[in-house]
């Protein structure tokens, strides 16, 4: 069986999915393609999707009877509007993070897809089919260090672009790191707080960077994370996690060791693109097979309502400078019993 | 485009072949598969492909109008003959290794692939699909060491099964270490040598394991291969290239630390399936892929010959307790241009 | 030239350094010991330093003609009260950290030693004559990462004793840290801060162990200190130090690779006198150089004051919750020329 | 109880020895120093050991009276003469490696060593002093990996001297290897063979640098030792053993991690003195305080004959291409119950 998927947003990680679905992927196509400068749709189309169409608008490709699933890298702001309509046309829609840029439009698609009683949503949270993050899990599910008390995460990038803004550095960033530990550790976040250490030269002084973010969970599991967006020296994500037992820590990516000019050298991604290339196909493939099969298992809208409302409160917490707390609605009944990944 | 994939053979690792071309793989489906216990076939098609036939014969799958490429799992003294067939009828083929069970069996492929003025065989050497290996072959490519001078390598399996024999230990094993360094250091080889060691008591004593064996190669690199099939501890692949100015060491596969019990320890696979998983999946990606462009990149006919070939001077070597000569043809005309992997 | 040195205390360390002495380093003779359980200091001296004086008072051997310096490893409260009587006396003398139980207590020996005119005391920080650090040290000084913004470390041991109380999770444990990155970073702190994690149920409840310090230091550096006393898994120190340009960490303590059982295992030290082996004998050695040439070099009696007054900070800092101010007296001109270790 | 020590041999190696005696080892003074050029020595002397007389001739030094124990450092053709005068004066002579430079030479040491019926001499091979070996050993001793059947070692020096020749990579360099695998196995070798790979460009062509060796032990353990003396990227020494249940690795030397510029790099010693400083010194330390025991521990004259008859085999195997046997005495009566290191 095949899957007719239709892209909305084919930026630089939107075309890189469209690459990755006409090329790598098994049993999916591209009929349909929408993007906001439509010409850069038309190009990627000529790359990877010789007979995809080109509509002139997301609804056109929403509705369209070509497309089954739908699959959303546009500006983030976009996100909440696209993923209720996909949603009313009764469509399943792969929906890059942030599922929306509040809480409460994160919200709004909960009641919409509870409504429509059906789980059509998957949140472009590609880590937990990252094999380092899955060797986490499946030896925290085998109790291999006893109850979590403590994790230390760090997430660098070398650099940010121009536009980057210190609220960006937690809604495009931290977010990352808010759902890996609520996956992992299968619970939310009770408060947060946000530390500026003595800034790098390197970025914009406004940025503050780098910053340290403390997020403690229902149980108490207090969690360190470093977030440094230019930091210079490459992509590096660091994970370690402590329990009453023991310590387990995120692999270093598998490169060859040098020996030359007196030093072993061992070289550290500089993107993302590069760090989680397998995990990006595999969120896309889990995808697709899930539509296949009628039951998606990723992320679902319920992660993505965490993570955006546990980052809301982020946002506050870095311009109090107080611990804050995360406010999250009750867990509908409908998102209680999600598979997990 | 679609490829039609026919299967012969789904032993063990040909019924993991079509579970990655019905589930992972994009491009291909599987309209016909053959075993020679044809309940075994009828078992794999209903698992992973439930609309494919199931062949009476060998010859059926070849000629069927429904089966564009061929895929070869089936015991290695059948390949020659499968593999010309499919040549004989205009197919590509993916056999895997061996090529064939002598060279001379090889020199036939040759002789027929070049008749038929067309690539149409892959081999099934997967290490080059490996991401460790191919960091290796890229920072060579750069010219990360200078020119290389001597390899160490080990190759180490957990346990053999019952029938396997002291060739064995050489066509079906060493057999990729073989190919791997033709591939990394774009030679060929002029002498080989094996070694006995003290023999585990783990292993029936005929089959001298573990075995050591020197390869040269036409420019003089000196290479030593541990081969050790019944090593107890996992599957273990070691691989290191000294050059001029410095060495590059094959990545340890990434696996999460654990801390406990006083020792970090980090888990080894325990077998070939598990350590190049990703591996098998785009040897197999590359051959639809060539398939469908019409033209094959992989491993060719050639790199199975010198493979045959090398193995036939180290079983002679295991014999004689010498030095032994590789002979290779004079490399045909028609394999001079390979596209390298 | 032999320096005799007087033992005061003989417990666990104290042996040990005896030991030391009488054994492995350069240039030492032990003539005097006391303990106060005086078969103790016995026992001790037939094993290692069969001509020493066992004294009835600390006062008799500090005043000893036959004693030329001192290693006090007695219990923390008597550290102030016996380093005064040993600059008073005009001897050198090394103390195990802390200094003194206060911050109180370290000034007033600041101001003996400054009425002295003379460095007399040594404080026991040995981290500093660790290898590992000593290399953080000198890539700092060598600016191998630019300025440091950030730095996250663990202190883990495996149990602590019965009677180890909450305090002493800072002011026998942390105190190591907090001199550690006053010596790497050259500057001591401004604000602590102290978090409790969900705690482990292999303490006693009110140790509420682990911990998670925050220091930041005078320039703004921000630092997690990780504080685990009951860890189970080994005694382990981790350092990461993460500047503008790059990230430094402290390297894991040499130790064999074993492949075995599908596992590599590296063993974790269990106790810091395995972890610091070879610091211990070089402080050691150091002191009795420093005493030999008439100089001092190692962690000195500001060194200590810095750090009990940061750990005076943390302690306030458990109780109230709160972000504390560590209230340093401005450094005496006599301390501002210190040779660094 | 203190051991007066005279050197002779006050080169590099003799100097630094002369250093560690008079500033780092416990219970050792330097009452005297011979050194073929006498103002080398007497420099050595105001350096490290002021008082210390400065002999005519090596004679005088060994004969006098205020010469406890001897240490030699001298060129190894001078080290046979030497040891058998110190053996002669009833003196304990600690000798460099070689112990003679040839294993007749070695012979008549063992001779008069068990004449005097009294062990009088440790052979200057440090690893079994470095923590990375030792712990090797003591896996072996618990017999963690089983019995041991392969071993893969390396030993590659950045540069080798101007003088350097093909035999001195054996006599000088691979002889370290040869006594590391006597005492890791305790067992000695069977036969020997060398093998040469493709030259370096950037030594001496009549060199053959690197080599590869092939040593066979009694029991049948296959041991393959690169020998690299112009590797060019730092003194690098590997060891593997490869025993029925799993494989030992040496660990590195514990250097600092640096993230940076898109690498993860880790400082190589690039010469013996600082990859084994502290080996140097144990070794010294075994030495004095085996003088002042009256019981030598360390690496004693069969050890040395024993490396240097299976470095003249490896001569003989590099001008015969040829494996060639290890020809060895039968082990004296006197040399039975060695105390291993």
């Amino acid at each position: 069986m095949t899957v007719r998927l239709g892209f909305i947003g084919t930026g630089d990680l939107g075309a890189d999915h469209v690459r990755r679905c006409a090329n790598i992927l098994s049993g999916a196509t591209v009929p349909a393609l929408y993007n906001r400068t439509q010409s850069k749709a038309q190009t990627v189309a000529e790359q990877f999707a010789s007979e995809a169409l080109v509509t002139a608008t997301p609804e056109e490709l929403i509705e369209s009877p070509e497309v089954e699933a739908i699959v959303i890298s546009s500006a983030s702001q976009t996100h909440e509007d696209l993923v209720l309509k996909a949603i009313e046309a009764g469509k399943y829609v792969f929906c890059e993070k942030p599922l929306a840029t509040t809480a409460d439009g994160c919200e709004r698609i909960l009641h919409a897809e509870s409504a429509a009683a059906k789980r059509l949503v998957q949140v472009g949270f590609m880590r937990p089919y990252d094999d380092g993050y899955q060797n986490l899990k499946s030896l925290l599910t085998d109790d291999a260090v006893g109850p979590v008390l403590m994790a230390h995460a760090a997430h660098r990038n070398p650099f940010s672009g121009p536009h980057y803004t210190r609220e960006m550095l937690i809604s495009e960033t931290l977010i990352h790191d808010i759902n890996t530990f609520h996956w992992l550790l299968g619970e939310s976040f009770r408060t947060v707080q946000v530390f500026y250490p003595r800034p790098t030269s390197r970025a914009d002084a406004a940025l503050r960077d780098p910053q340290l973010v403390l997020l403690e969970t229902s149980s108490g599991v207090l969690i360190t994370v470093e977030v440094f967006v230019n930091c210079q020296f490459g992509y590096d994500v660091q994970c370690a996690l402590i329990g009453e037992n023991g310590e387990l820590r995120l692999p270093e990516p598998a490169r060859a060791a040098l020996r030359k000019n007196g030093q072993t050298s061992v070289a550290i991604p500089m993107d993302c693109k590069e760090r989680f290339a397998t995990a990006y196909d595999r969120e896309l493939q889990a995808f697709v097979d899930g539509v296949a099969a009628g039951t998606l298992t990723g992320p679902d809208s319920w992660a993505g309502y965490v993570a955006s409302a546990t980052a809301d409160a982020c946002i506050r917490a870095q311009k109090s400078g107080q611990k804050e707390a995360v406010q999250l609605i009750t867990q509908p009944e409908f998102y209680r019993n999600d598979t997990a990944v």
